[in-house]
């Protein structure tokens, strides 16, 4: 059994790189995805097809890039794991959460116990709910067992 | 022609009615839908089911108890509007719009100009995104003419 | 909002009956669906198509004929309401969760503490778990309103 | 052509073992898939992610870890092989059952002839039904010759 | 709980009007739908289209057209009969019947015993065989039960 | 049987109340639904929702509120008419007819004999082709029959 | 590009061979599948099984055993060649077009004029009607062009 | 991360080569997929089918051949990048479109500036719109980062 896992969410800890490097510590069979983690270049993912003026274009477009990006991961995932941090909205990692759930897509949500209330909904439709990341790779580890 | 719309998102002000309201002075044909919006009940939607000591397990069994309603009513809804106001995560009004995108249910969001970019992936793919319940009440009469 | 509701299982005691009356003493919207419950009936089905001999096949004839109204009502309903008592082994009630869960129809499990452990499984896809029909009741109403 | 086939169900006797060995003597082109057979590591599942004192939410972490695991088999196998034994419930094994039938996964019962009645529907939308796993070891060969 | 029941395949004989009459008698509540049961009038279907030279073109021309009314009532349909008799090919009968499979939608089929081995297939596909129409009457009769 | 019939495509020509009128004169069950027919409304459709400098960002929007209207037309048609005329590109026509064929939805072209050549992928998907409003008038009679 | 093709349908002369031959000639990169073409182990699929008295359920189980091979195959072929010769029902390959129609799964049908007429339901969702095996390499050789 | 794209539409430039070229010498991992884009070998695609007297019907068959081949690239690749360029119709290619939208499957718009207007439904429904190869390329490049 072989694993593609797709790391959705917050990008300002290196939580990802923990995961992926204590699965390849453990010898686990897991390929790891993930979006564009430079929030700049995010950010920037559209100009190249053009300037905008109008900030609203302007994310509008990068984020549709990014969109081929990471539903053509989501789709293809056989788990996702979401990460909420303690900073920004990260709606897009809710967004990602809702979209796991229609497409019966199995995922992990990661996060603090302070803010278990505000997440709820996302947690009722998670498979799982890890506070650190070794209890994920724990998890990826039974299930490759 | 008639619309079945879901009223999704944030319940901390009356933007429901006047929505609502409008469309009827505008003899609309829309049938109206909307999650429970009563803060209280809705945290202690599954508090009948047995009480809890962890508050994790409480949010829980509400937040699937809800589901039941949110989820029936987006899937037979024709249109969603999502509103994000300027309290609270809102994690769960992001994770309906994930749940519509994968679904191909047309959504309409309803923030102010101040969040737009938080909410460029949620915004990208929206069919419109609205700054005042007017405008959506003007979107919904031109999709009846 | 109005709902179709689908009770499964268990065909011993009267807990549909219960669930029907107090929704309709409450008034609430609900259209109520049942397979057959009159258990040698339901194990007479497939009579009218030719005798069988051999216990397999009658049992074969007479479940698919069960079959056609059992998925159609699953189906077209909102939500299923699955019940397991403390006799017999109950495995179409469990096929029916599974029916459920693979197409992402919400149910609401209905049984004793005593089996929490082997319907882990049943109850881990379940919106929710109910110890006596009136909490189900309670759950419609909350959803109704 | 190649086939991956998930064995299902009963974990207290050595069917998986003799249908893997019995299709590897004869040269068969098929992968394997199981869920986790160690009972108890089964029902642990989910201890990593925290204690519960509860033993229906102990149960219903490691259920829906499991699910994981299970979910992801099912949807990528070809043929799922469904096993009911003598002993508990098995009610996961129905439910798996049930999942395949909406998926039109096609799938393989092996039971004893004495449970022929209760598991009427189970079997009703099952492809063929065994009673030894050298049957169905013989209809492997066959698909495949 | 109303029944929209499909009848496919033969033309040739009154079997349509016997199972319709027979469940108005019994009181059953279901509408009935039939493709255009009059040869002629199905063979030169798309002859308003413009006529052919072809025999291959005129016939395309009117199965599509056919199709038009056919496809839209099986995916409508709650249950689907097929009747095959003892003249000509019927492969439309067995188009219609894959057509069902695929679409899980349950099919009855209706055909004399000395057609039981090329029916096969159909046959092991469907929720029931019945050979007279009386019996596919009290099939709808206990699934309205 | 009833219909639900939507006519897509052309706006410069009364092809639509020919066949509206034509079919309620023949007494036609059929329910007929349209897009927005009047081109400048249907530009301007997302002025509401701001102003746009960019003729680019206006017609994105414009395109994207009338989506909401003809895809929940599309999707809850029985059959769609899509006309194509002598002038403009009329892509939106093709892309409906693209739309329709990936999900399965029956629809007629209309359309003269001059524009076979570069119709024909969009044909080639159709049931069937007319080239008068009086044709189309006579296949849903058939399909009424 | 590298296709799956599925070769359903008549199994009583060389046409399969005579395209796997051709096209292996011309070093298209496709791979084959087909039933068991050997009619007795066909009809004895599923004697490992327990054997029958009655004809009907020797068919019946026989006949699911196939589905397990000739299902798996349909559902990953990229495209279905379907044979139609002059002798016997051949039910099931018309079966065959149903699900590959019902699945928008392209198939091509092979068959000699003079059963055009009542193959036309079937043709009429075909991509395409030939006469010939060497027809059929052509189109093959033209997509892998 | 490996992706398949597809280029879809207009075939009298070299667009086509300069993408899959600037592609192949940044090093992407990315295999490409196109039509026949030969006109003429296009228009002739069924004529080994035998030959026809109406031009419509050549059209129809030779467009039915190479939809089995369009519709098999399009559902297997992750990206459509789908050119309009300035002359003849191109409805093929908004079909294209069209049935990448129904099928969420994500695509890019090449085209020039002046045909924003009659492309406004086929860009509002793509995840970015490009007027040049070079932009395509740098999308690419940032999906494969």
């Amino acid at each position: 059994m072989k694993l593609k896992v797709y790391l959705s969410g917050e990008i300002h800890s290196d939580w990802r790189n923990k995961i992926i490097q204590a699965c390849k510590d453990a010898g686990l069979n897991i390929d790891f995805y993930s979006p564009v983690t430079d929030h700049s270049a995010s950010d920037a993912a559209g100009d190249v097809l053009g300037e905008e003026d109008q900030s609203f274009w302007r994310d509008h477009k990068s984020a549709k890039v990014n969109a081929i990006k990471t539903r053509t991961l989501i789709k293809s995932c056989d788990i996702a794991v979401i990460r909420f941090g303690d900073k920004f909205k990260q709606w897009n990692a809710a967004f990602d959460a809702g979209y796991c759930a229609a497409l019966d897509k199995p995922y992990i949500t990661l996060h603090d116990e302070d803010i278990i209330h505000p997440l709820k909904e996302v947690d009722a439709s998670a498979k799982a709910w890890a506070q650190r990341p070794e209890q994920v790779v724990e998890v990826l580890k039974y299930i490759l067992s």
